[in-house]
């Protein structure tokens, strides 16, 4: 058996006027994530994993924010690409972790939203995808509400 | 074999007037730990992981801070439910690695007594359980020392 | 078969005067980074990741920023040893993934050369590690390019 780890780290901005979209799911709230796609900060970082454990770049590399393909795209379609990727190299997730730093608004009533929507994109069930939550205290620019942060693990297996 | 990975990453405030609880250990600081339960950063980050890679949710979901139950609790209390729902699930330890970002104090002494609380809990051997740290080179709220971040990965072995 | 894994972050502050060596690259900037050794905050983190894998203590406990020894010294020599530790337990680097947080220099053109240099060190293929890079969108110490911070993950198998 041949087995692979990733992980990965996303930022944005939460300004007015933009949609709140973490894990495939628009969130309602009076702040939204700014980026050239729709700033999916958890989908993002799910990316980078999946792309660090096979060593083929980043979601900078695959997807740049210089190009017009990327405009306010929907990240699942990325996420979609990104499996493909991994799938094409032999490989098939195990399990993905994640951890959303945000003050707010609350995720927990978003989650099995967000398992279902990125484990029926990734090949795998509800509970090889995990998506976990924590404020940072009140500090920093997370605390402050002026960004969220996303990190991601993945184990990966060869088929 | 069949494995699962798990991240998790935890924060909390530095003030006066708390105890400063890491890794189930009671540590000479100034300053201690903002918190509902004993505000332990390091067993936190490690509950979290633990859930993870199971998908079991998140320490918030499973010892919510505004439960009476677990006001000021001894986080080896939730570290050994954590463990308990792991096995439950078929599952152990294989090995806790960990990172604490804190200013001050120095942790590399209290490091054994660490790896031993954790290890009893775990089901593990010390050399299971790793736990280092650095400082974030007076940069930002940890470098500020208003607070301090805890990050854990585990490897979990289907039994 | 037999699996750990390991997780390292490490953050150095970025100033005039110094030079910008990552991933044992040196990389033309206006600003390097500040540290007791050459300040590599990739090769760190990996160093870290990999001795938390074994639970052999931290890269401060194995070169103190306190001795003459490390004073400037070429952090490659410290992977090297780092390496060496790895392999006298009796394990392998299965793969390595890392990601930078910085907001600048664009570090994309210098990845091909890092890979080369930790995959030789490493003992494995440049396939086997991966180096990503983000920048914190403006936020935080990260943003304001007053330092740079990386995250590495590692799978060890023994041999």
């Amino acid at each position: 058996m041949s087995f692979r780890i990733g992980s990965g780290i996303d930022f944005h901005q939460l300004v007015a006027g933009r949609d709140l979209w973490i894990g495939g799911v628009k969130i309602p709230h009076h702040k939204g994530a700014l980026g050239h796609s729709d700033a999916d900060v958890l989908l993002h970082a799910i990316c980078d994993a999946l792309l660090g454990a096979l060593a083929l770049g980043d979601i900078g590399v695959h997807f740049p924010d210089t190009s017009n393909e990327f405009k306010d795209i929907d990240s699942k379609i990325l996420l979609r690409k990104t499996i493909e990727l991994i799938h094409a190299e032999g490989y098939k997730v195990v399990n993905i972790d994640s951890s959303l730093c945000l003050e707010a608004p609350k995720i927990k009533p978003h989650v099995p939203a967000m398992q279902e929507t990125i484990a029926g994109i990734a090949g795998v069930t509800i509970k090889d995808v995990s998506i976990k939550a924590t404020t940072t205290e009140k500090m920093g620019f997370v605390g402050r509400e002026e960004g969220l942060v996303a990190y991601a693990t993945v184990l990966l297996e060869k088929v």
